[in-house]
């Protein structure tokens, strides 16, 4: 950390000030801090023609419930090589880099604040016709173009290495796979679920299954992941889909990040059954979702087996079937994953505003049960989902 | 490779002797080299009383057949080091080291001279009772203790770094999974089995399970392998089993080093078909073989569980059944490894002398062809093997 002070909003403006690069020389800045706190400082500097950058620095701790939680600051680095890598292959929903200081943790943003984070958007009704689409595209060509179908073997190794990232997997190894199954200080759940909880973890099948998606993470360097693709680290609008946030970023299974976005549609699914009382208004809002989901699917799949049959530089891998055979296996993966995410989000450590925003306790507890049920039953059957269509049927069969 | 210089006999004498720590410090000492200087040095440094330490020094380049290939001498830190890794957890199969340079490239270990090397032994039809268990014991020590159930995961991290060994993996990601499924300058077989090399090389089938095993060996860092698990590196007498030069150390499939040392237990099995012509005597020999495979397979199985079910450190990998669960994939991996080891030594640039140093032609090509099938064979029904039971049937259905 030497080298390192956590600024203020006035050391924030003066940095940016002085690197003298995206400000007119004689123009009048102003600065002020609005993120959350709990892991970064999030400033935005601005001029008064309404011009501005972001300034994100991270912490050398995470303040977590009731908890300070040590957190290496070269989190800080691999959030801004995660997002030059993802943007060099997907420019159109990867928000910019603009300036990196390693030694600082500190990195400048293009500013997305015309546009809304997905999760209040989602929470509030609103609807985004592409956004399946181009967080599909993203996942697709990132993942592609970090994996061993495209990069020579000596690159991918250099690229695992320079991304290892053990704080941040750490905490994705303990609150998405250990916490929920057992019982854990860190949990967060009411009263009234405590028979279900009980029940999932004396569930040996589900337990298994967990210890294999978990497994999984550990060494399944498949490419280059976001590794925290929730709702809250996409920013959208009409015509924009933006990515921010991958400080989880390593080499990882590629079903993790596109089950974790899956499983934020899902848990918004369950969360409008107790938003939104207008019938015809809530059956609207989960057409959409379910067929999100699908366009999700459907352009993943599509875009990767589409790079992988004209860009696969391995030539092994280049063997009849294997493409299809790996996406089969992604799917499989995507949908434990998915299961994982709304396990952990109703019953463990950090929850969804989705949920725990539905004021009515009687509601916001039918649709906890709801999600502890999905979420089981997806781990449980994802070895089941050979092909998108099998998914969708369980889904279906699962939602009804 | 600033400061690196190749040793000639008395640059090696002079450093063990400054060294100081290896002979009396008026020994007379006598040094020669004696390795088949393709890959590195290997010098015996020597007193008049029989003492002895070995210098292995890595060149810059391998000499392989008709072109010089340059190669990482990172090589001799990472050969280093695996076997210092290795030796904690299982001293008596390792060689020990007793010195390291890096800038050198140079290792001094112990002088195994007394043993014999099993390749050669296994020719000659020599047995070793014990060298199933023995090998088995340090696979299953190794693997262990370098793999997710054992190491935090910010220790695996780190280490799965250190052991990133791009030019010596790219041999094996060529020479196994590359070069024998396709028309390749470095293949090599008599012409009489030119149409079945060609049948090999259209059958798609086979090529998927190759792209699958190769996938594994890319992005799979379940365990720090040995990576080189032939009969050529392993030193044996009637009580002791060494194993020797990991310079292919890396963090892969655990399947891969089990099955690469049943591999070669089958090219000798086969090799004998054309070695011996005594019934009797052939049949021992087989029988010796195939026990110390099942032997191989009872011990690993085993140790490896029991290490796993009292040392296992993940909570969530202590799941009931995961141990199990892992160890048939591991199962499955090795059968397939095996068939790739089969393939490549028959048609591949790297042969073995069991089989080419059958002087019959007639007798080799017939054993060559034997290899080829059984090989591909392994390769196509490894995923079958739920069991060692399984892997038993097949390979008696396969070797009949």
């Amino acid at each position: 950390m030497a080298g390192y002070i956590a600024f203020d909003s006035a050391q924030a403006l003066e940095y940016v000030k002085n690197l003298g690069e995206f400000f007119a020389k004689d123009a009048v800045l102003n600065c002020y801090e609005f993120g959350d706190g709990n892991l970064n400082l999030v400033f935005r500097v601005e001029d008064q023609q309404g011009h501005s950058v972001i300034v994100k620095q991270a912490l050398p701790y995470a303040r977590c419930v009731g908890e300070s939680w040590p957190l290496s600051l070269d989190r800080a680095r691999i959030e801004a090589s995660v997002l030059n890598r993802h943007g060099a292959v997907c420019p159109n929903h990867t928000v910019k880099v603009l300036h990196q200081n390693d030694t600082l943790a500190l990195t400048i943003l293009e500013d997305l604040g015309h546009l809304a984070i997905l999760r209040g958007e989602l929470n509030s009704g609103s609807t985004f016709p592409a956004l399946g689409r181009d967080v599909a595209t993203y996942l697709a060509s990132t993942s592609f173009y970090h994996s061993d179908f495209y990069l020579s073997p000596a690159e991918k190794k250099a690229l695992v290495s320079e991304f290892i990232n053990p704080d941040l997997c750490a905490i994705t190894e303990d609150l998405f796979f250990d916490d929920p199954y057992r019982q854990a200080e860190r949990n967060n759940y009411p009263s009234a679920l405590s028979s279900e909880v009980a029940k999932l973890q004396q569930n040996a099948a589900l337990k298994l299954a967990v210890a294999k998606l978990k497994a999984k993470f550990f060494s399944s360097p498949q490419t280059l992941l976001h590794g925290d693709v929730h709702s809250g680290s996409i920013f959208v609008d009409a015509n924009n889909t933006k990515l921010i946030d991958p400080e989880f970023g390593f080499f990882g299974p590629i079903g993790f990040d596109l089950g974790s976005f899956i499983g934020n549609l899902l848990l918004n699914y369950l969360a409008q059954n107790g938003r939104v009382s207008s019938v015809p208004k809530r059956r609207d809002l989960h057409t959409y979702l379910l067929s999100t989901i699908h366009q999700t699917l459907d352009v993943f799949q599509a875009r990767f087996a589409a790079l992988a049959h004209s860009h696969t530089r391995d030539l092994s891998l280049q063997s009849q079937g294997y493409i299809e055979y790996f996406l089969r296996e992604v799917l499989k993966d995507a949908v434990g994953y998915c299961g994982t995410e709304l396990v952990r989000r109703t019953i463990g450590l950090a929850h969804v505003s989705d949920i725990d925003g539905i004021t009515d306790e009687q509601k916001r507890l039918q649709v906890q049960t709801q999600a502890l049920f999905l979420g089981q039953q997806l781990v449980l059957n994802a070895d089941k989902c050979e092909s998108k269509e099998d998914f969708y049927q369980l889904l279906l069969s699962l939602l009804q």
